[in-house]
């Protein structure tokens, strides 16, 4: 399995961005092409500059993640994400790697 | 379940990092109380600054988390980690919610 990885740091307006984030971000992350699985997390942080959340999406293989990464949804999803008042976001992707 | 996530940036030597971190590290974090899955990932970056490897510790709840943090063996493997010359560390916890 692929994992994409996307962090959002510091929104502005934390009640705000959850709400939009919910109402309108999740159904876009939903309708990606090849989606496996979507995971939220609102973390706490105890060590260094933690994201404020973490949306983890899953596709089968790294061309699924390509797929999904250059279709019109993940433009839609992209360009709603970029609306969003964070500090910054950072996105990473890859295999992860079972250790026990 | 609950997640403990150590993020670890641009080592200062990653073949040097990798080579310790597999064969020092990794048994350290196999050995925390109750710890149920371990994952690592040496993602690509897509955006912004991403992490060089992501450790992932799994726990039944906050509680077992909680535990193993005050745990002598995450004694040990926190004084091993603080020898690793890497820009910095990111950690933080909490559920991981399904959204699809």
């Amino acid at each position: 399995m692929h994992r994409l990885t996307v962090q959002y740091f510091s929104p502005a307006d934390p009640a705000a961005f959850d709400e939009r984030y919910e109402s309108v971000h999740v159904p876009l992350v939903r309708a990606l092409p090849g989606i496996e699985s979507f995971t939220l997390a609102r973390p706490r942080p105890l060590r260094g500059d933690a994201p404020y959340l973490v949306a983890e999406l899953w596709f089968e293989d790294a061309d699924a993640l390509q797929t999904a990464l250059g279709s019109p949804e993940m433009a839609a999803a992209g360009k709603d994400a970029a609306t969003y008042e964070v500090a910054s976001v950072v996105m990473f992707s890859g295999e992860v790697r079972e250790m026990l």
